[in-house]
């Protein structure tokens, strides 16, 4: 399978000076507006209890970096994205249906900011929290009718190629199920084409120069929240910042805070504000490369909205994140736990330490009726129960069409000022990308 | 009762030059970002249906105007705000508690845009589509501890004075029970005064210089979606704009699009849509004159987010904007109308005409459940219907938290780009008003 659209090679002769060397390209997977809203509050009842003292409100980073807000609809018969169809519009600048790869309505391959980079021979690479060929980082390296063909995208990082290369230089995230198969080997067809390979957070440090692919378990990162590794995505946005910064020609970095939309899915507010931390530490230290690197643009946005989250429900005027910070495990692993118990009793005790929300006696009977069933009923009573208490929304365990924030900073961020659609972000991408002639 | 903080006169020496003689300040009450996004696809949705083809999705109005996104939060045990603490927080500068007009926590009068713009010698006017005395304008010109204080409000807006008149100079909306009382006729007051007054919008027309005040309704102005006057926030924003274009010094004027909140609160999508259109319309007014007087400032916000409302429920992929444009009456007024039905069938046969949903036999049932018992009991049940047909998510019967967009057009709109504080908004605005020295 071949691209057979590549994107126009356009030629900005006064622009070239102006267009940023580097471009770093941060999505939050499911992250709507009010994500943005909820972790400002998050973090600051962290703050007011670390010091034990009243403060006032501080922005975070995404506070400080926020110029406009995008639109996301699919080329579908629907205003609803799913995270296929806007990775192809984020990393395209065209739009197709929910489930498309980087393929358009007519299943034709529509050529991705990646393989251009490469083709003008820029590094460029992609970080991902989830399995590093899901929808998101799929639509930048590959071309596929479904998202859900994981093992023939997997196979199509290393087999299709571009000036006789695999598309990415930098690929860091999780997946070892789709790479390495009782079918097909990729790792080791990736080594034997020079590929540096980790496959332990101890070993990404080993990875010294690009090429390099690190997969760290077998689908998805562990969930932020219950992870024992703090700082996922900073980690890997740092190492993949220094396998690409020596790059002659520049490069183009995708990372993508992925899980922030699962806990969605799930309605998992305490999932999703750990998500949100994990997403924002990475955010500091691509920041931080800009300001050492001003040629450097950094773009964060969203793929869509995820659960029709909001702060604040059922006519309550409140919104209580220190309910969230009691809270220190997700819904899947609360259920697998309480089920895991030996006794109601137990499972109780095992509720109020992961959660340090006191039940009624009714509340306790709710959850204690789902145990031994699926895991996904008892998660659905725990963070329906986490959601009550902290007043906390939800209206769908899908997406909605709400718009989506952006970010940018660094050069030419002045670019992406005010609403566009998701495409124009992509576009506008492409076009400093293509002033680096081969 | 009297101003006890009077709001500095700040003085910007090389500062005066650049700021805007005029300032239009306009606040879609509840209209968080999703109602943004949902009006861009209503008005999409509808283009296509009179235009009978498909077309590209365009820009709304408030598309090319979006600056950045404002934080709402009050100075209270609570991060969701109420409408008066809010407008507290965007004709002051300083936050207060819910319920708050223009006071601080203890109760000591917080000075307002309006009345300094008084002060200093420039028109000031209020429109509204709700009573005139409502939280929102009632902000800008009065003050008091609680907004349920109707009465005390009215008086209020002719009883304080600034250099010897009252502080509104232009005062457009609904309200003649607050005004026009038995204990006390306002309206009478002013005319003494020398306040041209209209109460019809046949006599609107009348009102050919300031000051003056029009009172159109009871209360509120009739919502968009059910009312036999066309462009209600439009029609009494050109005439605000004509009565206060000859100010030497200049003019503020605030617009309120009152209502959108109230459909909110009823989880009413058809009915938040119209208002939208109702506002969006004022908005093109002030735009069109900014564009023939470029020494103005157009601004435009939110006080906060009504209903926790999503594109997009129940784990569907999908929002149905063709369903909403079939519902041309509000959940209230389609309430009353089946209560009002001879029988069950002409109550059925009124949904559907004024709906365009047809019911499962179980969704007529519940709908007729409701006959004949309170208001509020049958208008739940049609909103909830339409809601479910049109994929609309609500999460409240109240406020969330979800930070609202910015918009900004003409002089000095730069400074309202990216994240921002409410009180930030009105503290920018007041620096420009200060710049006029009396």
């Amino acid at each position: 399978m071949r691209a057979l659209l590549l994107l126009p090679l356009l030629t900005f002769g006064a622009y070239a000076d102006a267009a940023p060397k580097n471009v770093i390209y941060m999505i939050g997977d499911g992250m709507g507006p009010a994500y943005l809203t909820a972790y400002r509050y998050y973090q600051h009842q962290l703050a007011e209890s670390q010091q034990q003292t009243s403060l006032p409100i501080a922005n975070t980073i995404f506070d400080d970096l926020l110029t406009g807000m995008a639109s996301t609809y699919p080329d579908d018969d629907t205003l609803v994205t799913d995270s296929a169809a806007s990775a192809t519009a984020l990393a395209t600048g065209v739009k197709s249906f929910n489930g498309a790869i980087s393929v358009n309505r007519q299943h034709i391959p529509i050529g991705t900011m990646m393989q251009l980079a490469k083709q003008l021979g820029k590094a460029n690479g992609i970080v991902a929290s989830s399995q590093v060929n899901h929808a998101t980082p799929a639509a930048f390296v590959s071309h596929n009718v479904s998202r859900r063909n994981y093992n023939a995208i997997a196979d199509m990082y290393f087999d299709y190629r571009i000036n006789g290369k695999p598309v990415a230089d930098v690929i860091l995230g999780g997946g070892t199920d789709y790479f390495v198969r009782d079918d097909r080997n990729l790792i080791t067809e990736f080594k034997k084409e020079g590929y540096q390979y980790a496959d332990s957070w101890q070993q990404l440090s080993t990875l010294s120069q690009k090429p390099a692919i690190a997969l760290l378990d077998k689908t998805g990162l562990p969930a932020a929240l219950n992870s024992k590794q703090p700082q996922q995505l900073a980690i890997l946005t740092t190492k993949a910042l220094e396998l690409l910064a020596p790059a002659e020609k520049g490069f183009v970095l995708m990372i993508e805070g992925s899980q922030i939309d699962w806990c969605g899915h799930d309605n998992d507010i305490a999932c999703a504000m750990a998500e949100m931390h994990d997403f924002a530490q990475a955010v500091a230290v691509a920041k931080a490369y800009v300001d050492a690197n001003p040629d450097t643009l950094l773009i964060i946005t969203a793929d869509h909205e995820t659960g029709g989250m909001s702060l604040g429900a059922d006519g309550k005027y409140l919104w209580l994140p220190e309910v969230i910070q009691g809270v220190t495990a997700t819904g899947r692993k609360i259920a697998d736990e309480l089920n895991a118990a030996s006794t109601d009793e137990a499972a109780l005790s095992r509720w109020l330490a992961l959660t340090n929300i006191t039940l009624t006696p009714e509340e306790q009977q709710q959850l204690l009726a789902q145990r031994g069933k699926e895991q996904q009923a008892l998660r659905d009573v725990a963070v329906k129960l986490v959601a009550k208490y902290s007043y906390t929304g939800w209206t769908s365990s899908g997406h909605t069409a709400a718009d989506v924030p952006i970010m940018a900073y660094g050069k030419n961020s002045t670019d992406f000022h005010g609403f566009m659609d998701n495409t124009a972000i992509a576009k506008q991408l492409i076009r400093y990308i293509s002033t680096t002639q081969p």
